[in-house]
C-alpha cells in the first residue's frame, strides 16, 4: 500500500513553499531542491494550483507560492484531492468484478479503516509541518537562504 | 492508493473458507468461484499457510481449511502480514532518497494514520465478515452447498 508519487510530490512542493514564508519560488528551483523531475512536478504544481493550494505569477518577478495560509491546509484533505485512486480493493472500483460484493462486509470495513486514515492526517496541517523547530533544518536541507536572507527569491 | 491484489485475493480465501465451517475445499474451487486465476491463489495460500491462519492436508479427501477460528483472525492483522509494502511514501522505504528525511515531519504523521487505519481493521475479526445474515449471502454467491448439504466437499 502506497500513497502515489503524485500525492508524495505534492506534499513536499507545499513543504518547500510553507518554509519560504511567502517569497515566490519557480518549480526549477524546487525540483532541484528535492533532486526530482521538473515534468512531474509541472503536473503536481499545476494540480495544486487548480486546488486553490497554490498560486502562480507569470512574467519577470513572478513564481509560485502558498495561496492560503499553511495553519488552513489540512494533510488528509490534500491527500484525498491528489490521490488519483484510493479505492483500495477490487470491489470499490468502477471496473470491479468480485463476486461477493453485493454480500461482502470488507467493503464497509474497508471505507471506515480509510476515513480513519484520513481523519488521523487531517489532524495535521501544513503549519504542523513546517513549525520552526522544524523548519530551520527543512530550509538546510533545502539548501535555502533563511528567510529575508540575500537568496530571497522575490528579488532574484 | 491501493491494497495489493495479493492481500485482496488472501481475504477472499479466509471468507471463502469462513463459511464453509470447517470443510475442506480445494484452491481450483475457489480459483473458480471467485473467477480468478489458480496461480496467484496457490502463492496467497501458501502464504496465508506460513502465516498460521490455514491449514492444508494433501491426498484423497485433502484440502484447505481454517487452521483456527474466524473470531481469532483480526483483518487488520492479516493485512499487515499479507501486504508486501506498508511504506506510503519515498522516506519510508530503504532505498528513499528524500533530501528532507532528516527534518521532515510528514514520516511520522503518515505512520500515525497507517496506524489508526490497521487498529480500525483490526476492530473486526474474520467472524464479522461472515456473521449469519452475510454469510447465507456469501454461500449463494459462491454457489457453495448450505453447510452439511451433498456438494459438501470433505464427502467429495
Amino acid at each position: 500500500m502506497r500513497v502515489t508519487r503524485y500525492t508524495d510530490y505534492g506534499l513536499r512542493v507545499l513543504m518547500y513553499l510553507a518554509v519560504q514564508d511567502g517569497r515566490r519560488c519557480t518549480i526549477r528551483q524546487i525540483s532541484d531542491a528535492y533532486g526530482i523531475s521538473r515534468n512531474h512536478l509541472m503536473k503536481v504544481v499545476q494540480q495544486l494550483a487548480a486546488l486553490g493550494y497554490v498560486e502562480a505569477v507569470r512574467g519577470v518577478g513572478g513564481g509560485i507560492s502558498l495561496a492560503r495560509s499553511p495553519g488552513r491546509i489540512r494533510i488528509g484533505t490534500v491527500v484525498v484531492a491528489m490521490e488519483p485512486d484510493l479505492e483500495l480493493v477490487e470491489c470499490m472500483r468502477p471496473e470491479g468484478k468480485c463476486v461477493i460484493s453485493a454480500s461482502c462486509r470488507l467493503t464497509g470495513i474497508l471505507g471506515d479503516a480509510l476515513q480513519a486514515f484520513i481523519d488521523a492526517l487531517d489532524q495535521s496541517t501544513l503549519a504542523d509541518l513546517v513549525e520552526p523547530s522544524a523548519a530551520d533544518g527543512l530550509r538546510l536541507l533545502l539548501k535555502l537562504d533563511p528567510v529575508g536572507g540575500p537568496g530571497d527569491a522575490s528579488s532574484a
